[in-house]
């Protein structure tokens, strides 16, 4: 994607390993895509005395083998966040980690409630007092108020009463547990060490790195609970109407993941088969929008039979931040990022394909450089439907007024990228390359269809995580 | 290339620019990948006050906003450094800049020369104090030395005297130099501005960035002197054998740059192809060890005509460490990096291009993880020449026992990397590839011929930068 | 005092003054002497909105201009602390500062609760999750809970409830409410600046340093209410046996400060002179532990016309840590503080004032330092009483086992401190150089009569602050 | 004394002590009070291999136990600096060290040369590169040039050409050398440990931290060999006109040391005493301001027989900098130091005794605010002569126009400080306190007779250390 969406979360959950801190770190190392803002990890061992460390930044910066080794215990869950810059701080870094009535207990958590704002008033009501802004909080209440039932017990109770986008890891003294909101909207898989021991994470490919085997899906509407007696699943919901985010497959995951049972790679490489065979075009290059666009720009090529080919040399020590020089250059903001290869593109009818657009800013920017090398054509090609409505469970979008696709035709778009041509995927076709069914997925950023009522969108607090 | 090879230095000057230090810091940040252990700044402005940043680290971490308006003055030059870990400290970082009796002087300097020792001592015997083991200090001293003749005659005496490789550039008060040794080994290009100023780069790539135009090359033997009264060159040396290293076009620069006036993509595609030419073999897929092997797999793929795919995932947000498990993880080293796409691999014949071998260590891991994914067969096909000597110009090679090319067979490399074939490019597929002549190139790291004479490798103390 | 006693805390609230936290900033800089451990403020504005600073350390250290133009508004608290090496966390530092369901939230604190477990645990079984422990903490929670009635109301309904020794500092959009428990155990003073707006402190010298006037004391039992509307005081409790910490006398508050109403200067010097009625001794030389003991020393001299003068010469750049050699060296502990006067004392006979003696270790190496500068004779005098029991209302006093004064005759005390003679002030001598009545001071630590029942130091668990 | 004149440097060496690195760091810890800008620790094995440590900041937040034992070898220099704001950096900071031809070698220094300027043009003209505005460099390129001739041969070569206020020490692989300028300005005393390694310091005080003896004077044109062989002493010119500083009596020297040999306390002490005799006057109290005041003001108490009393609390908790409020507040620069005991001044006739005064504000502001307290009469005794001229020494004193007594008659400073009486100690009186002769002290400061002559004062550039 040349303008970027910013995932909310990565999550991950170890049990009964003796590296277990280790593990949860490599497991967010491997999630890192999924939030670059902060990190975090909370062991609890037998005792009951928990260890954290949380701060913003990556992974790789937060984490020494010293702080490893502070974060003692078999048992640990780990957080990865991006966020909108208003609430970027430590405060609303996860895991949540608190000491109750009851003991440590802890908990990172992925998606958005969408009735957050009506359960923390009641909690506040009742005198409970909130200290992040961070939806996930609302759960840690809800359980400290149920301190006096059995804990699985409470945990079932809280996450009924809970609406929207949710897989969470919940940690104390005794229990690693890991649910899925009903409709399962956003990922969570379930692996095993050769040892036995289990993990849970956003994406199979924090189980790869540490060596772990893929085991199956925490499914929606289920707790999974983990102890010393071993791995016992429960539901606490009916399943609801099931809505997996498509976005997973066309942008967020990393390609060499499996996500709801299925492989990412695959999946993105048939969009771009898919979009080869619906909108093809005479042209000698198909380039990619790097390294985003890249699976489907190979799909592309090998539909249509036009040569792929690397079109941009990536910069790979970009910082968060660079400095523009006050004096204008010709596609700085782009070029500081990507440099495109002119000898490759002078004279030459190219397809540009990317996996989604957003804005179309960065894409109309990409677009120019490629014409100020000398391109004849410009074929620009997107392996997604166009993005018509935000999301209200967990990605942050802008808003519709921002979204190039929403209020204008695609003529309109073509004018705006200034290309001899521009097509997106269809959603058929999006459909059809995932091999599902609609009514799996939430497409509502494409469709507008939200599968899960959305009051709490209308009031002015917006909770987040 | 899958072993890290350490180039030691980029650098960059600017000349009568009202933004000199930013254009300075971008054409760093264009140049990161020569160097990431420390970065730095000198500007001089017209009165002779200087300002200096330098720090350990990358060139995003380490300049601000603010940072590059403390750099005031027309004109700057800057420097990334890696270095072997023994003399990573600040002190070594450039540019070099001191207060000597004719004012303020900074020198930004890649390569290495082969008769520090013997300049250093007999300028320490005459009372010199040197703050650093770094060699570009030789020639500040010997300018200091100089200080009672006209600067551009002592710039010239002084660089007459030192012997190796050396891409500098010089700035006072008054001038801005720029100069290469006369065997031409390290590049130095000259850029303009759209405004008619100047700026010099290690590499072309950063003009790009900036929007400077290529002017040409800063020739061997030669000083290019930037002034109130315009650009002027003389030669300080006659020009040696011409010895460009040829390794510049196979690993070190950025594809998207032109290098001693040539296109390094098409020279690396080029080794791509002549190795399909060379090096054919049965199989269904070609795959690049990621990112530097990926512009010589697709000539590779072109020449053979098996299909070129994506095969590895790189993890992009790798920092400068990781931490290992106690327990053993299968591949773990490389899998930190990159992760196979199983699905891609499973069942097939593979042909993994890599651009070159130094030690074979980390080959021998990437080959392993490709088998565990279930490849039916693994060719390897090396886009240069076997490596079978140390680099004394300013690469940082290990020392020739471990060279695996040094004392191994090639059924030997076979049966240590286990594969079903190896094969690299011909010293003469490597000539004719990159269009030029044995004669012109160093190529001492592929036959053991050392252009400029090497006493001062004998002695203990070596000089770096 | 030769052995260190950590009070707990300074606090100071503000209302109404356009420099609110800079008023605050000097009047913690003031009270820095109450606690070096952590230091912060909390302001809120008209609008709800809260800001605030805290940090280990000292308040020079931690507050800058920047950040005080930060923290808005025209009402702040702040709070200094001091606390056993256990919980010296930033979690434990104060202010506290929450947002619940009635807004911003803030409280400083100065004492101990007796009774903070008991309502710890019933807050927990309704559900309150607490973040530190430390027992402000308790009366937020108790706010919390009442949230549904009038705040002031909420605020005599919590304090009602708490057991022991508080002087507080609350903070809301709307107030800044002062309060002292019903026996009076700690300070709290009002003070008004010349345009009327209202401050309280621990100590009047945080009045003086600002320019504001004495105006009374906060009562025993009373709440005073700083609103828009002026100020108003009502009482939450009938008042207790008064119970104001005589030590505050005798050590912890600086001379320049009026406490309970009574200049500390004058009732310090007064138990000099009383002591020196009480305990004279034929001598050359009156010297005093600096500084604490110079006060009541120079009262000694007067009373027994023996001349005063300073025997020690103390370093004024000690830092919180210094490094001992590994060899012994003569007194070092002493002496990297403390060097005496050779010429001064060879050969004299020396009284040595203190203010109070603790565990009694730090005197004997003064003693000793002092005898090895050639001293004839050291008669030792302190000027309060033999201390004999724990604090359990906000001073930190070691285990009674600890206490040299506990368990050893007055001749085990002379012969561990290697003295001619040492006396004590008597109770009595105390009580009238205090110009009070017995009844009106908490003299536990002297006579082991506890004014507050304290069930609660029998669990386990110690909140503190 | 009540402004602040910045001494400039504090000074020790350790040579053959299994722990040197720290008792350097206790020495420097005792003569923090000699400068608290920056401070530093060099040590050189036996192997020449040298180890520093250099930090902005107090002695007590730049070392750690682990930084001490980082800090090899039986031999050490150390360094604490005060300098004015201009030059206040890092390169600036001491001791100094370079490894040239010889190897290591460090410098510390403690003085100012009047030929700085000279020397360092003549070693600049000969290729040297300075790197600090320090004049202490000029030493080390002295050294430097002379490498071909025997060490110590070199030292006395350097330091005879050096003119000017410099005690030194100067530490390589074999030798700790100590040495005093021939007109002995600046102290520096030898000391010995009990096992009979020797150590040198600015002052005594650093001997008996570390329980080492006096043992004698460095003399003025002497140096001082410590080496393996022991110690051996030579003269390296001749002895000049004595020029011992009397400041070093009056202000800069702790009390508890002894300085060209005398008791700085005796001699304090008979100042205030000389004072009383010269200038009594009918009062209820004298009173300090403290701390350099008190020794003097209780000699003044004495010989008068007035009271002595403490009239001001200190802060002791004072940083670097406070923040002023934007309102004024009645003597508030003065006040958030000190604070005055009203009870004890009001209705009384005072005499406030001073050590010195330079520019006269600050001690306007102290009078200021004990008459605010209700003094009735106000006689200020400064128990030294009115300060006329600058210092080239090493005392950083303002320029002459800035210094009160510089251009003011006695009434004039009474009218500005607003007393009823002011009267400064003789020149006379001082020369009899000190026990000494005119002839042996530099009186400068009062006299404007300047010991050695000052020709490089004229030129701009001002060297400094």
């Amino acid at each position: 994607m040349s303008d970027e969406i910013k995932d909310e979360c990565g999550i991950v959950g170890v049990f009964g390993h003796p590296e277990a801190s280790t593990m949860a770190y490599l497991g967010l190392y491997a999630l890192q895509h999924r939030g670059q803002e902060s990190a975090g990890i909370v062991t609890i061992d037998d005792e009951g005395k928990s260890y954290d460390i949380k701060r913003m930044g990556e992974v790789s910066e937060i984490f020494s083998e010293k702080k490893l080794s502070y974060l003692t215990g078999t048992k640990a869950i780990g957080h990865v966040r991006y966020s909108t810059t208003g609430s970027s701080n430590l405060e609303n870094a996860q895991p949540l980690k608190v000491d109750y009535i009851n003991g440590a207990l802890s908990i990172a958590h992925n998606g958005n409630l969408v009735n957050a704002y009506e359960l923390k008033n009641i909690l506040e009501q009742h005198g409970s007092i909130f200290t992040s802004t961070c939806d996930s909080e609302i759960l840690i209440h809800m359980l400290a108020f149920y301190n006096k039932i059995d804990f699985v017990e409470a945990v079932k109770k809280s996450l009924e009463q809970m609406k929207g986008a949710f897989s969470v890891v919940i940690l104390n003294k005794d229990y690693l547990i890991a649910a899925r909101d009903p409709n399962g909207f956003r990922p969570l898989a379930i692996g095993q060490f050769a040892d036995g021991q289990f993990m849970v994470a956003s994406e199979t490919c924090a189980f790869d790195l540490v060596g772990a085997k893929y085991y199956g899906e925490v499914e929606a509407g289920e707790v999974v609970i983990f102890s010393k007696s071993g791995i016992h699943r429960e539901k606490f919901a009916e399943k609801g109407r099931s809505a997996k985010c498509i976005f997973e497959y066309i942008y967020f995951a990393r390609p060499d993941s499996y996500i709801f049972g299925e492989s990412v790679f695959k999946i993105r490489r048939e969009m771009g088969r898919q979009l080869g065979r619906e909108a093809p075009v005479e042209a000698d290059l198909v380039i990619a929008v790097p390294d985003s666009g890249v699976c489907a720009a190979i799909g592309y090529a090998e539909a249509t039979g036009i040569k792929y080919d690397t079109g941009f040399i990536r910069n790979h020590y970009i910082g968060r931040t660079f400095i523009e020089p006050t004096q204008n250059i010709r596609d700085f903001g782009v070029k500081i990022k990507l440099n495109p290869i002119k000898d490759m593109l002078e004279g030459k009818r190219v397809v540009i394909v990317d996996d989604s657009v957003v804005r179309g800013t960065t894409s109309r920017k990409i677009i120019k450089m490629v014409r100020n090398c000398g391109a004849k054509e410009i074929h620009y090609r997107i392996s997604s439907p166009p993005i018509v409505a935000p999301c209200f469970y967990g990605m942050d979008f802008p808003t519709r007024a921002e979204l190039i696709a929403y209020d204008h035709s695609m003529e309109e778009i073509k004018k705006y990228l200034r290309v001899e041509s521009v097509q997106y995927l269809s959603p058929e076709g999006l459909i059809k390359a995932s091999g599902g069914k609609k009514e799996n997925y939430c497409m509502a950023c494409f469709d507008n269809d939200y599968p899960v009522d959305l009051k709490d969108q209308q009031t002015k607090f917006k909770f987040e995580c």
